[in-house]
């Protein structure tokens, strides 16, 4: 089960999907409707203009970074090319990585967060961890910082501890940065300039969530060991990146402004949103992102919004949560303002048929 | 290596890939900048429009299809699902088969097909590659049709006793008709109609060639058992074909009129290029298909092309090939006669020199 599903069900407003609230950028967007045009030539096999971007960016060699037609892509080659036969993964988390480790057959560990540390890796929950890692057992660990559905940051420190320790436990590690961007500062907090000294660390990002571009698919993972980005790379099917998608990824390169504003935008309609939900009596587990996953009294609340229009993911199908917890993205102010309202309207329905109730009775 | 590199060579016109010489139709270029507009929505993640057009088409259930990001990836997720330890192509064949299985660590046995018999599958050699077949040694086996670099058909009946016999000794047998559909009379040749019977047979095909859209990247997989279809599927990464791809590919279903020209076209374009190139000394091979392969008396002939701004493909890298083969697709009229010119020219250059040398001595 996914957020997005928008083709079988009647949606006004979609909040089941973590995208940059601005929207596409009008340069990408013109980028995108200029490449239209290049379809009819086969797209740069090699990526090479786009991954010498990103390479230079990152202070790497284009051959340390890898371009896939989104992120879930590259997660995929990932477990094709390691064949891990045990993959540790956090729960709550994100179900795609289950999902490509399982087509290889591959056996999975939860590491379960505690719903009384809001599933944070708290200094504790990290001890318990670095343990289960040096055990040896595991050949891949995913790990999204942010987290997902939490929206929950790791601290540079944790994730070094992390690191060092897969790396002498011969884990390699994918660090999922795929909502990093839209923090609110991305240069604390990421791995990107660490993938140089930890060989097998692997750091995902995505322009799709970044550029609010999901239509589009583009992802692209660094990895400091050139030998092993080689070995990634013959896993991917060729000419994997669309010429539309490599103009996108180009385009979306230069919108530094874009990237500011968005920050800001997230932490304040995110804050918003927060305190919205906490008004309506949700359980809100505070969040770093541009999704918030909050506890809700009621378990119909999904069916409730989809009456309305509204689309938001239902998270009762995560491994480690349950029945009552719901993901929203961080969306306008409109928007937002709209779904807590409806939100209102729901409870206000609820009092009036238990007054109806009482009274008869 | 693969033709259509434009992005590392100055090239005035693309020789080496082979697309449909009448270009994009312009409704599935409407279709693609309309669909610009809808890339802020992830795409329909079980691509259920498109696969249930396609599964109408051929009368077969939605889940029969597969839908791919380019016919590599499919490729690419057969090999995944099956895991062979061994696999059978002919040679000379397409190269990306081999990167796919190697990708597995599968071993490959190229069965060579015959110089002498412009490397078709005559009677002599199906004989032999049923026995080989019978042997129970493959797990896989992958063959175009046409065949691709010589553009050759292979019948139908033979088609058939190879689906039959690989059933038998359990195989599964992957028929690649990427370029099947700029073929005079697809509908005599195809397997697209015999899935269903056997199970063991996958028929890939390719949007990218006949509607002369590679950048998008768009193929699709017929399969007649669901089960293999399902685990598959479960191979390809989640969302793995774009707003774009899908959009291109319900416009394309449309374009009926556009096939029948295309077929004529191509027909009268490669007689035209064959006569050409025979009338200039090349040992052409009769293609079926949207391209020619010949073998021409000089080794340089692609760089003497490349100088002039025409790309074509060096097939000297082919397995069962050797020096002085070169593949072209068929283009329009001028781009032919633009070609054939530039190759009169080349020859015209080297009597001129050949000449000047026995002068000179």
């Amino acid at each position: 089960m996914h957020g997005g599903d928008v083709y079988r069900n009647k949606v006004h407003t979609d909040f089941s999907v973590n995208v940059n609230p601005l929207g596409i950028p009008e340069q990408v967007r013109e980028a995108l409707t200029d490449a239209v045009s290049r379809v009819q030539t086969y797209p740069d096999v090699k990526c090479e203009e786009l991954r010498g971007k990103l390479a230079k960016q990152y202070g790497l060699g284009t051959e340390n970074v890898l371009c896939g037609n989104g992120a879930s892509e590259l997660i995929s080659a990932v477990c094709s090319w390691k064949k891990p036969k045990k993959a540790l993964l956090l729960a709550p988390g994100f179900s795609g990585y289950a999902r490509a480790l399982r087509a290889q057959g591959c056996r999975i560990t939860h590491f379960y967060l505690r719903k009384d540390e809001e599933f944070a890796l708290s200094e504790g929950m990290t001890d318990k961890l670095l343990d289960a890692i040096k055990s040896g057992a595991y050949d891949l660990f995913f790990l999204a910082n942010p987290a997902n559905p939490t929206g929950k940051l790791t601290e540079l420190e944790t994730m070094r501890m992390l690191a060092k320790t897969c790396k002498e436990a011969g884990t390699v590690l994918v660090v999922d940065e795929c909502f990093m961007e839209l923090t609110a500062e991305p240069e604390n907090y990421s791995m990107t300039k660490d993938v140089s000294e930890y060989g097998n660390v692997l750091v995902l990002r995505a322009f799709t969530k970044t550029f609010a571009i999901p239509g589009i698919r583009l992802g692209y993972l660094l990895c400091g060991d050139k030998e092993i980005a080689g070995k990634i790379a013959m896993q991917l099917p060729e000419w994997n990146v669309s010429v539309l998608a490599q103009a996108a990824g180009m385009a979306s390169m230069e919108q530094e402004g874009y990237l500011s504003a968005s920050k800001v935008f997230v932490k304040t309609q995110r804050d918003y949103l927060e305190k919205g939900l906490r008004n309506l009596g949700a359980k809100v587990i505070q969040s770093d992102a541009n999704f918030i996953l909050f506890l809700w009294k009621d378990e119909a609340l999904y069916g409730q919004l989809l009456e309305r229009g509204f689309l938001i993911r239902d998270c009762s199908d995560y491994e480690g949560l349950g029945k009552g917890y719901y993901r929203i993205a961080v969306k306008n102010r409109m928007e937002n303002e709209m779904l807590l309202q409806a939100m209102e309207a729901i409870l206000e329905n609820q009092k009036k048929d238990t007054r109806q109730r009482d009274k008869r009775e």
